[in-house]
């Protein structure tokens, strides 16, 4: 591909000779005929140093390399010239004589069943929906047009899922909420007999799991994101276009607003109103609900200025302590001279 | 279903006139063919607003519903409703010709073993066991009386499983625990010779993994309900009726009592003893034994009355700062006050 | 076998008769005819106790026991004399039937293909890999000799593996890393087009998670070893001989270098520097670059002996500011008092 063919499809302006190139890379790792981005002044250094034949980014920087594709959104730029470049996981059509479809499910045109695969009863996908080996699709589960379970991901018995949600390997979607009380020295189970409700394009990452409620659903709004490894309690419900980042875990009926981001491995506790536009940060401990638009971190939940300004005072715990001591010590002192000087005075 | 068969079968008063309906659903979400239960004092808005046609609460708020089914324990009898409602995953019966079952290995009465499930050579299940597609048993594992395997559950090599345990999607039961040491330059592993024992009616969550033992047996004692992305190291050791939250994390040789309770993203170090009865909360990290009974939170783990007054200092560590900088100011200006008055006087 | 055959495999000094032993087992566990060894002075109160019929130690401890197998590294040679005792998990060869191979895939000697494991178009196995059931290797990878991939792991299309590394069920190597951004009020996937590269001996736990790159490589050097449960972010790079605990997750274009521990549930930010040689505590949030031979913990991450300190003061916060209200009364009466000598002063 020749670097002006790239700049006519994505509206670039290319300053600098024209060429082919291969492929995209990083610019630390781009050989001579790859192109790279610059999108993150971090890696300003790695700019000067690049050996890539061509750099998206921004017209200020164009003049520190040898061939510019300028662009307003170098990130945005990027991916869309990534997406040239996608390899496709898998090629297999049909349904593999080594798969399970249960007589009783329907399974849409255009869909690809691998070896391994398994639809159960009454279990419904849409046209070209695609069934990794391993994949599991319980009884009566509804699955929209073009999804993807990725190899091994499981969905438990009535799931309702809507268009082109990908399931990545490993993501379990169903599984009984955690509900088991301990009443008079025995261990109860609570039945749960909800669903969960996954609406277009809901994205679930690796080995994450999301419960099956205790009554009604749990859901994900359309557009939401979660990476690997998170976890979504029985009939918690989540907004539409959240990103959710790896090991991030929200117990049982939180309720989540729109566009909410949690980075990994923040903890949400149980019954929690969380509103829209809310930003968590790495590690957060949630207890209370969170007003919409607010962003933050820390054990408890605290607004940004306040949670940096604590952070910080953390290594320097020892060195109030020793200031504190300090001050008790020459208050002391200090009381003593007084008492002293009246002791004196009242003694003259 | 009549609410008056309802009634009957569990107990309940029924306060108002008998009807029909079609199943349960939380107070928020119920339809009016549907019951409802209120049981958390912080849904009381959602029970004006129900639509339910009757909910399963406490004789004090009955007067607030249009029909009541009143019970001494809501939560519990809400519980015993649900099971008539539970929708059984999967009906497979017999022996798939898409699984593998080792000619070695003994298959009692009554198992389901579904298309891709695998059983190796000299395993033992006993009657009525379920292994749903994906679930493997390794060699030499014994499982007692109807014991469940979720899709893609992985029972390694020699692990011995009581009754009627559940191991949801993607659990992983006898993985090698995590034993390597840097020696001299190169990496060395520690062989993981022992193996895992469940006892009767656990329940491992979806991706959890217990790891097999160094030596001897990692245990989990009867009735012990795991939830989802659980890590327990190899030689850990769970007393009965524990409750472990998703994503906590048990490092090796811990030694945990009977009824514990480890809340989400709580952490344990390795070569613990934990009594009976102790509560963790959430995200904690402990690193020290805990005494039977005592319940806490916190890194390190603190007695919950010290727990709770330490967090909520945690956003005011600034304000303590500047109070101490005060502090530090006007004791140095006063010293300086009372030194001058000194200095004046002398010169007097 | 008896433990004069023991002593002369592993260079170690029988003191006692020698006797017959069927096995190794811990210090509390073990029977009359097993071994058990000493390395941890915690148990040294077992040690007295133990049933075993010999116990290697260091030489110091010998009179202590009834038999004793004297070594100058008692772990070390427990773990030599371990691995005569490892059971192997599983015992199939060739290519089962039930199993798919795609017919452009390459296989080497001496694999075993398991029932219900995959194979895609192109991939290639070096000799003596293992695939056990439910394994997925993808288009296009290519896996080193002597790979073992257990029950459920996966490996998705053009992942490079070295040799002798090891994928623990559900592991799952290559899945998309997460690239989303809210634009212009909708959702955009950043494409992730790069690869994972797994060095010689890496192994990786239990449903843990390596995310394919945007651009280049995530990589992972020679003899690293992960724990179950573990995400490693999109162009992370780990160097050689790394252990990480369970459970730890790290962010996006991370660089960590050789020799480094993480302990359990740490978390790293995206786009640090981790030095050589660093050691990181259980739950610990790091924000920023860590130089190397660094060991610490906390959040922010402190070096271990201000962490240490910082930790030990979290339980005495409330105890801190009391004794701050305490100074501040005092220091307020005493102003009072010299304010009220100096006014009677005055009026003198």
């Amino acid at each position: 591909m020749l670097l002006s063919e790239l700049a006519v499809a994505f509206n670039l302006t290319l300053a600098g000779e024209d060429c082919e190139f291969v492929g995209l890379n990083t610019l630390d790792a781009a050989a001579e005929n790859e192109v790279s981005f610059f999108a993150n002044p971090r890696y300003r250094d790695s700019l000067a140093r690049s050996r890539a034949c061509a750099v998206i980014l921004a017209a200020e920087y164009a003049p520190e390399v040898k061939r510019a594709l300028i662009s307003p959104s170098p990130y945005r730029d990027f991916a869309r010239a990534a997406s040239l470049f996608v390899r496709k996981d898998g090629d297999f059509t049909g349904i593999s004589p080594l798969a399970f479809v249960d007589p009783q499910a329907r399974v849409g045109s255009g869909c690809a069943i691998y070896p391994h695969a398994y639809v159960g009863a009454r279990a419904s996908l849409g046209p070209g929906c695609v069934l990794f080996p391993g994949a599991y699709v319980g009884e009566d589960c509804l699955l929209g047009p073009g999804c993807v379970l990725y190899p091994n991901a499981v969905v438990l018995a009535g799931v309702e899922i809507g268009e082109k949600c990908i399931l990545r390997s490993g993501a379990v979607i169903g599984t009984d909420g955690f509900g088991f009380v301990r009443v008079d020295g025995h261990m109860q189970t609570i039945p749960q007999i909800g669903v969960v409700r996954l609406a277009d394009r809901v994205d679930i990452g690796a080995n994450s799991c999301v419960d099956r409620s205790t009554l009604g659903a749990t859901s994900i709004g359309k557009d939401s994101k979660l990476d690997n490894l998170v976890q979504i309690g029985h009939n918690v419900s989540l907004g539409e276009q959240c990103l959710i980042i790896s090991q991030v875990g929200i117990a049982g009926s939180t309720k989540v607003g729109d566009r909410v981001t949690m980075a990994g491995q923040a903890g949400l506790a149980g019954h929690l109103k969380i509103g829209d536009d809310v930003t968590i940060g790495p590690q957060t401990g949630v207890t209370k609900d969170i007003p919409s638009g607010m962003k933050g971190g820390g054990t408890p939940f605290m607004e940004s200025g306040t949670f940096m300004r604590s952070l910080a005072l953390m290594p320097r715990l020892p060195e109030l302590q020793r200031r504190m001591l300090h001050l008790e010590k020459e208050l002391a002192e200090l009381k003593k001279v007084l008492c002293n000087a009246d002791a004196n005075k009242e003694q003259k």
